[in-house]
């Protein structure tokens, strides 16, 4: 897929849909991606995100170790390797690897992107909530398939049941 | 619709994948219902929600007074009523007569249910994190139309477009 540059402001459209993300990150030779669910956008501009990531997850030693990370939004089409990346942990294996998951550098962060995605997040940790094992990720770069009008993103439900996103109805509306 | 008492420690699959909800609330003869898409599960048991509720919203204050709100999860077929509801502001009307939306009593908080919601949470403010204007919203009371399998929920992609749930897919999983 050819990513290209897409604007800040508009990162949360690709989000707020509730889509499952794939957690890329690296630090010190280490790296990992994790499936995740339990995010939200907090603020439009900057777009920032808060995101579930459980000091039992491997990547989370790698996101505070390193300050950064990437969300990357899968479609059905690599809906195998998403399931595989939530069945297996990082520290037992590399998860890029197994899953044969391509890579390319970021621009802003050590974290990769993740090539089969048609939506890259680069983002920075701009604050945390132990309390709530959340991280507050900020969005410094985002890279987007233009030719991907309507992705195939997956929702999970639970217990490796996944909705699909369906077709996009219109409405006149005031809402950003 | 009939809805049914739902189990509380499954909640997090009525929300992980990202609808938009209608937030009712209710305190000393007001009442409102916004349309929401910023909100993460935090937590499987007890059930926790992070909400994003502005104090720009007319809600902000019903929810912080009362210390409760409900989570409805609406669907494509009352669409056009959920665009209302995130067009106007309660501040200037009442959303319930406006557009329509039928109530029911709740059994543990003082906001409504809304009938043509397959699905109702009915929640207590848990904590709050004002730098974030997150609630954190534990549920304490659930209700699901059983006869719902697959709910044709909400997710906002932005400006008034909604991409409406698709088919779902079931993977063998170890995930939760």
């Amino acid at each position: 897929m050819a990513k290209m540059d897409f604007p800040l402001s508009e990162v949360y459209g690709l989000l707020e849909t509730g889509p499952v993300v794939l957690i890329t990150s690296h630090v010190n030779g280490k790296r990992d991606v994790m499936a995740q669910s339990w995010h939200t956008m907090v603020e439009f501009e900057p777009a920032i995100v808060a995101c579930v990531v459980s000091d039992r997850n491997f990547s989370h030693e790698l996101i505070l170790e390193s300050g950064e990370c990437v969300l990357n939004i899968p479609t059905f089409e690599i809906a195998e390797k998403v399931v595989g990346c939530g069945n297996a942990s990082g520290r037992d294996l590399d998860k890029f690897a197994k899953f044969g998951l391509a890579v390319s550098p970021a621009s802003l962060v050590g974290a990769p992107l993740l090539d089969e995605c048609y939506a890259s997040l680069e983002c920075r940790v701009f604050d945390r909530i132990p309390a709530y094992e959340l991280f507050l990720l900020q969005v410094v770069k985002a890279w987007v398939d233009p030719d991907v009008a309507d992705p195939k993103t997956l929702h999970h439900r639970g217990f490796g049941a996944f909705m699909i996103a369906g077709e996009t109805a219109r409405f006149p509306s005031a809402m950003k």
